[in-house]
């Protein structure tokens, strides 16, 4: 009887249209596919193309010269070779073990992998995710079978905005068989993203599950906000509806979302079972959520005990936009003063990227007036797999 | 300084190479564009190609003759026209409020919209979203500036599987910050489909938010399992990790999910705030989902209070499979006797699915018995506007 209900049930999908895919009538074969020595082979049916390339970020990248003038690395691209009607390009050599994202380009026009229901949304594009696991660090990023936390989506009342705004809240294994309370975790999205990076991109869930799990990191709460305070959620979650996603949006770099920052810490203390004090309270954010961390964590310098500046976005404080960018010099002082002082200043950065030489110059400021902070520098550029790494290595430090 | 900061992050999303849409690099149209008239106007970049068409639910359906011999109605396309190498297509009557899900297909090929980022998997399809609202019922399905529930994923142990299975969890606006006890929904999905299903294409926090909102469901807590008893979670949600998403799995029609079902009622009752009572139990499923509802609240006369069966794969059950398939009629006469008759039996179906014959044979066999249900036929199919319009008409009939 199953048999025959598996039959009708293939003619229903055939009348919606749109899963003939899962029927036999798309994709006979596998793509990406990770082949025994590491190599990956990417599979394109395209019987009228006149070619197609895969291009993601697992390939070298190369030199590009764009219309502005400017001279940039983009990801290279692999030219995939057709037979019968279906195109194929396997990688040279094996490709190391780590989250990459990918795109085809048929006749120019870049375009997702239909074999591969796994998406991801970055701003405005959307392109296929790849995860090569085998090591250590990229096993983190892996769902295991290890104790889960959950993953809440939730809204807090904003006074200054005067609306409901969207956080993603992770608690560990646990949570709510207990009735023990967490240190909190806020952990914030660079321009042009939202509540949703660091779940998705970031695999911040399975990082936390997986490094709690493995006793390297204290069971914590992590919040992930939205720091573009003029919206309410993500695209697509808020009263907006289905907007083009965008950057340099409203609100999110002008000091607002700072100096409101405590109505969502008030948010969680008062909703989740929270160790409410500075000593149980860590922030960090990568490129703009790093911009965001330093100003929050010197603007409010008896709230965060551990702060992490990934990739951040910093000296592009103007005095004149906020109260919050003013006398920074002074507020860093108090931030680092004996009785303030973090537990855990910590900077990270890629050797090539452009924030590179504003991050030396902070860390030149903070070493002239003898604030300490720990520093990591990984090859690479203004990159998830870095902010991933950074994560990786920023969690085990906390609440010790 | 911000425009400065902009400037290089655009940069940086060069480097990253799978932004450059955001920054100017794709497209410089929109799509799809929902005109003032309510037509639509789909666009697609391709200077090369020969042909693209768009199809989707949006579309009359036409009958195409399957390779097997079947003849089925296949959703229609629209071709799109050329100019300066960006393809357009506008329906030529107004396109009535629904959400629809749509494809290009390019030289044959079926692709997503690059300008498009809303996406949707169905069991191993990615599709576009597009959402006309404008009237009431499809109003419920956006986000609107109302008080918002939380959505919780959460994971349960199951002793039958000796595994962690994960959940959406919806709970009502308000729960958070009280300490009411809230009545619970269980509800299932269909074949292919995961804990996800009702969540993205079924749109139940948006129904369930809008229908409290305006005070025509009582505040409840909705529960969304995953009927794959044989899977942790959804695809790329489990550690089984990215796989091909696929029907027809293992424990998921041979009685298991049913038989471990309380296992789940139990954890919602231990982990959140519920009136633990069969009176304040609802449960509902499509398709499968509907078969499982079926089976579940025939197998547990003393759970549920309200059953909701949306298109539901009836007549099924081999008793040779499992025990729950056995003495159905038996345990049919026990769940409907004077001490367990559901306060809601409710059944609905659309005229042209392909379970209209055994959902027809069934309310007869009801009807003979003298067992009341509440009936509600549609036009359609086995679709998910059909779903959501269930979903929106039966919970406010719960808990009343």
């Amino acid at each position: 009887m199953k048999k025959l209900f598996l039959l009708a049930a293939s003619a229903m999908f055939c009348i919606s249209g749109h899963a003939q895919q899962a029927l036999g009538g798309g994709a006979q074969f596998k793509s990406p596919e990770i082949n025994p020595d590491k190599t990956v082979t990417f599979r394109y049916r395209a019987p009228k193309a006149m070619s197609v390339q895969v291009t993601g970020d697992f390939l070298p990248t190369q030199k590009v010269k764009m219309p502005n003038g400017f001279e940039v690395d983009m990801p290279g691209r692999g030219e995939l070779v057709e037979k019968d009607g279906v195109w194929e390009y396997t990688t040279p050599t094996p490709v190391a073990p780590e989250m990459y994202t990918y795109s085809f380009v048929v006749d120019g026009v870049t375009t997702t992998d239909p074999a591969n229901v796994y998406v991801n949304r970055d701003v405005s594009t959307v392109t296929n995710l790849l995860l090569i696991g085998g090591n250590e660090k990229i096993d983190l990023y892996k769902v295991q079978a290890v104790p889960h936390g959950s993953v809440h989506k939730v809204w807090y009342h904003s006074d200054a905005e005067n609306k409901d705004r969207r956080l993603t809240v992770y608690t560990p294994a646990g949570y709510e068989a207990g009735k023990k309370k967490y240190p909190v975790f806020y952990l914030l999205h660079g321009i042009g993203g939202d509540e949703e990076a660091w779940y998705t991109q970031g695999r911040a869930t399975q990082i936390l599950d997986n490094l709690i799990a493995q006793g390297k990191a204290e069971p914590m709460i992590v919040v992930m906000t939205n720091g573009n305070l003029a919206m309410e959620a993500a695209p697509g979650e808020g009263s907006e509806g289905f907007t083009v996603p965008t950057m340099g949006l409203p609100k999110t770099m002008e000091g607002s979302f700072e100096a409101a920052f405590p109505e969502i810490v008030n948010y969680i203390d008062k909703n989740f079972r929270t160790l409410a004090d500075k000593k149980h309270r860590a922030i960090a954010g990568l490129s703009m959520g790093g911009f965001h961390s330093c100003n929050i964590s010197r603007e409010y310098p008896t709230m965060f005990n551990y702060v992490g500046l990934f990739s951040a976005a910093l000296g592009v404080t103007d005095p004149k936009v906020s109260p919050v960018y003013q006398n920074a010099d002074e507020k860093l002082d108090v931030q680092f003063n004996a009785k303030n002082r973090p537990a855990l200043y910590y900077i990270a950065i890629g050797n090539t990227d452009f924030l590179y030489k504003s991050n030396t110059e902070y860390r030149q400021k903070l070493d002239s007036l003898g604030y300490p902070y720990v520093y990591l520098e990984t090859d690479g550029g203004h990159i998830w797999r870095n902010w991933r790494t950074y994560l990786a290595d920023f969690a085990p430090k906390l609440f010790k």
